[in-house]
């Protein structure tokens, strides 16, 4: 079977994830908030209070990874702990103010990218390769049957 | 302007490197080559002798990183150093043997999963997403005028 396309799809995939990330850092540079730093700020915008289990699950990434970036986080006082009812050991994560406004700066920094980049790109080409990525994300082994 | 076509592929983007990265590190953990030393071997298997700072530079990333990476497949004896006559203090990374042995193994084993991903997605549309990934990477200021 030629695999050429779907390997292609991959290596841009890829490719695209370390110049995203690359350009983040850049944009960035003067909050000092990076690529890593800035995903856990977003998902705590979108889900306020979660443990760091459950943002490294989400992510699929080790616990290990997501507490040093909350660590530093703290230091910077961009998110601050709270008592877990549920789980005494694994205390809630959440934004501060300042690690809102923070985000929000950010997001609006991005905003201008973004509306340059839909003015490139083709809308409905755009609609394909979301649904296509998340349709290849679906068949790898540990996603069969998984809500996202 | 409605940004959010953009911003839930870019979601997808994210979401699918996690995802093949995780999806790597468990297919290949019999070799102990995790997703980051698999990039390294796979691009010296199309570009047999490339410096470190070469190899950051493609990939985007800093070079204390691919040399990190580097060290630890010297280690395991997958990648060797030559002299590199156009650099004296950039030596040449280049496979061994048992260098391209392993990642002949991995990439055959690949091979199965990317044969059922071109029987589930349409080609067209996996062509498409690959041809977007790319024209969003040329649209990045760092990317503007390239060539990768």
């Amino acid at each position: 079977m030629d695999t050429e396309a779907v390997q292609q799809l991959i290596r841009q995939i890829r490719g695209a994830f370390q110049d995203l990330r690359a350009y983040a850092d850049q944009l960035h540079a003067d909050t000092g908030v990076n690529a890593s730093m800035r995903a856990v700020l977003e998902y705590l915008s979108e889900s306020p209070a979660a443990t760091v289990p459950q943002i490294a699950r989400q992510k699929n990434v080790s616990r290990q990874h997501i507490q040093t970036i909350v660590d530093t986080l703290r230091e910077r006082a961009l998110v601050s702990l709270q008592d877990n009812p549920a789980h005494r050991r694994s205390p809630l994560v959440t934004l501060t103010r300042q690690g809102r406004a923070t985000f929000k700066r950010m997001h609006d920094k991005e905003a201008v990218f973004l509306g340059s980049l839909m003015k490139t790109l083709d809308r409905q080409q755009i609609r394909t390769a979301a649904t296509v990525i998340e349709q290849l994300r679906d068949e790898l082994p540990a996603n069969k049957g998984v809500n996202r």
